[in-house]
């Protein structure tokens, strides 16, 4: 394998020309399109009318007459065609950590009033300890304000089916783990929870528009995802929610499936009226106004993956992060580095993370030398491979900017190792 | 009093440079800007930055570089100013409806945790029947989750202080009544409040940036607001509260003060620990990643405001409302318009609502001639007037335009009475 290879990998690539969608700084190869995605170029054009015809022009009547009122449902049902859902099953509201405290409540909520099919009562949450703090927080907040009701269990990745009896309420696990890059199996995860009586909810923040995810093939209970990783949504993008269409007819009777009422979840928000009845679809779990700035941005990221398509871009994913390995393997062995990523492309997201002590130094030299991944305490180098707007012969690039760094011990410098707010 | 007489106090405005910060559409006069503030003309060029220089260039170093992970305190502390509050006070984040969520939900921790004083049980949240539905909305779904410990209690505007005794943990209010315009005393109520015991909650949608509001010196425990009315935010900008010094500090050794416990409202968010351990700042009251681009949107707004100062603006807010109501008496008398808003100024905010029983078309036809106010159901006709931009000639205008409106009964065709699904 040879640069020359890469590039001749870059000719073939069906998606080449999608990196021409992105405004993509010189002399940088970003290999964090897993923590904030790049830039699309439609991005600024649209902002620009959203915010001079729309917002400017229109003033007030653009909440008709441009379709604001519409936007969650809009892009939400441009995203269920990412993870196999209805489009009345998504819709985009507020940020991820939120959708999930929605979602886990209205799935605890399903299970107190299920008919028990067991003497043991249903009071475990079930998630993964490496999973995203906030997702754990999130869940630790609302167990304890329902009054120790319910108890978060942690378990070890691949203890998590063995985890999962008829005590379980809720399992809820990231799809695509954010340290170490491993993948559950949505299916006989969701499968296994569900025989036991238990309810499937997954956070896609890691697989949305770069692993295809099939919701409703896997009979999954809830869902919430991210807008501003490989959707390429923005800084701090709104995040979505789905919500299987079975559960959205149980709890249509429902005043409350989750506390968040507010008014963009009402039936009818413009009657103002002093008695919230929630609206029996989707937009139940809307709560605020959104922010429309924020909603066209996310649109636009989410088009660019449309474009291209979930599959073709998986397998180029998969391309990626295969060439990824076996170019450190190959040229950066005996550096001390270790795959931390399932080396089983089935088992895997979108992103190799390896693990070095001096993780933290090494990824600075290497930011310095215009490649950025990210570093994940304690000791992980995270690389993310976002295949819209990544060339192969970037990889090939990166992993040689590694084995400089490695190879001149470059990265042992005191400014390497001082540590900033935010990585 | 003449048109001449309004372009004489245009010409002695002090702030009516201040309109030329604005980008305002031709041939519209805008008494809506307490729904939707106009446009800033700094926020395209800044949104222009913030997308291309520091997403697009400086991507993920930008939450860094760009002062990205600062910018929720960054603008709180820009609000603080406007609100009487100190910087380590007030944060920027979600919704209005989630940050009453949280602040109702720390105020009954609190109350829960408080030795009462009384034999009977604090279990009420008085609000106002009138106040904006999603308070209430909000009220009732956190009430309900909680088991029915809590019950809230709506009384009319004018009980409130009436209603306050031992029985309430808390009383929740919006400032300024978005219906009627009408004014609470916020010393006052939350003087009785305290004095029986309650914690005092202000919504400060209808006033932030429009009426002086002086949180400290009235001894308010908790706020919220809104960003996109009289702070000209953009649509569906980023919401604020705010959180009494002497409870950030009761509440500091506490876990879950309320159950959005997020990563951002974490002590070390880039530690990743599986356990939430809250900040002991403002910060816990954060949950997941805002939205930059909608932040960099309302910090253009709320600089739009102190530029010009609050007691300027709502010295000019008076005489806006004041002259508009009297032109109203003077040259509309007779066709069945009724005051809704208070006289006084004292007791109002910056708008100003009359009864119509025709109040849906009669507002469409001036929406037609380019007078852009709103409906509230059943008969309200809403205008606001937001001083920043606003001219006395076009207080004249709009009456002007309403006055021939209902001279010539041309409200009275079909199109005007066709409903849309927002107004």
């Amino acid at each position: 394998m040879t640069r020359d290879d890469c590039e001749a990998l870059d000719r073939r690539d069906p998606l080449a020309a999608h990196r021409d969608a992105f405004a993509l700084p010189d002399g940088v190869i970003y290999l964090d399109g897993n923590s904030l995605g790049a830039l699309p170029r439609a991005t600024l054009p649209r902002l620009r009318q959203v915010i001079e015809d729309e917002w400017g022009e229109r003033l007030i009547r653009a909440w008709n007459d441009a379709g604001w009122i519409e936007a969650p449902r809009r892009v939400g049902a441009k995203i269920a065609k990412l993870i196999g859902a209805a489009p009345h099953e998504v819709v985009c509201a507020d940020s991820t950590s939120i959708n999930l405290f929605k979602v886990l409540a209205a799935a605890l909520k399903l299970q107190s009033e299920r008919p028990q099919v067991s003497m043991r009562e249903r009071r475990l949450i079930v998630s993964e300890r490496g999973n995203f703090p906030t997702d754990l927080y999130i869940a630790q907040g609302l167990a304890e304000w329902l009054g120790g009701r319910y108890e978060l269990r942690l378990v070890e990745f691949n203890e998590v089916t063995a985890a999962i009896d008829e005590s379980v309420a809720a399992v809820m696990l990231t799809h695509v783990n954010y340290r170490t890059g491993a993948k559950h199996s949505l299916t006989s995860v969701t499968y296994r929870a569900q025989q036991a009586g238990a309810l499937a909810i997954w956070d896609l923040a890691h697989s949305v528009g770069a692993v295809p995810v099939d919701l409703n093939a896997a009979h999954v209970d809830f869902a919430v995802g991210c807008g501003y990783k490989y959707l390429n949504g923005g800084p701090g993008a709104p995040a979505f929610l789905y919500v299987a269409d079975r559960h959205l007819k149980a709890l249509a009777g429902e005043r409350f499936v989750q506390p968040l009422a507010g008014w963009l979840g009402h039936r009818a928000p413009f009657d103002f009226a002093p008695d919230y009845e929630p609206a029996r679809s989707i937009d139940r779990f809307c709560v605020g106004t959104p922010s429309i700035l924020a909603l066209a941005a996310l649109e636009c990221g989410v088009d660019t993956v449309l474009a291209a398509g979930i599959d073709a871009l998986r397998a180029k994913s998969v391309q990626l992060t295969e060439l990824f390995m076996r170019l450190v393997e190959e040229r950066c062995a005996g550096f001390g580095l270790r795959l931390v990523t399932p080396r089983d492309a089935g088992y895997r997201g979108s992103q190799v993370s390896l693990a070095h002590a001096n993780a933290w130094p090494i990824m600075q030299a290497l930011i310095a030398r215009g490649v950025i991944g990210d570093f994940r305490a304690p000791d992980i180098l995270r690389f993310g491979f976002a295949p819209l707007y990544l060339r192969f012969v970037d990889v090939w690039d990166a992993v040689e900017a590694l084995r400089e760094v490695l190879t001149s011990g470059s990265w042992d410098q005191p400014h390497f190792h001082q540590r900033k707010a935010v990585t």
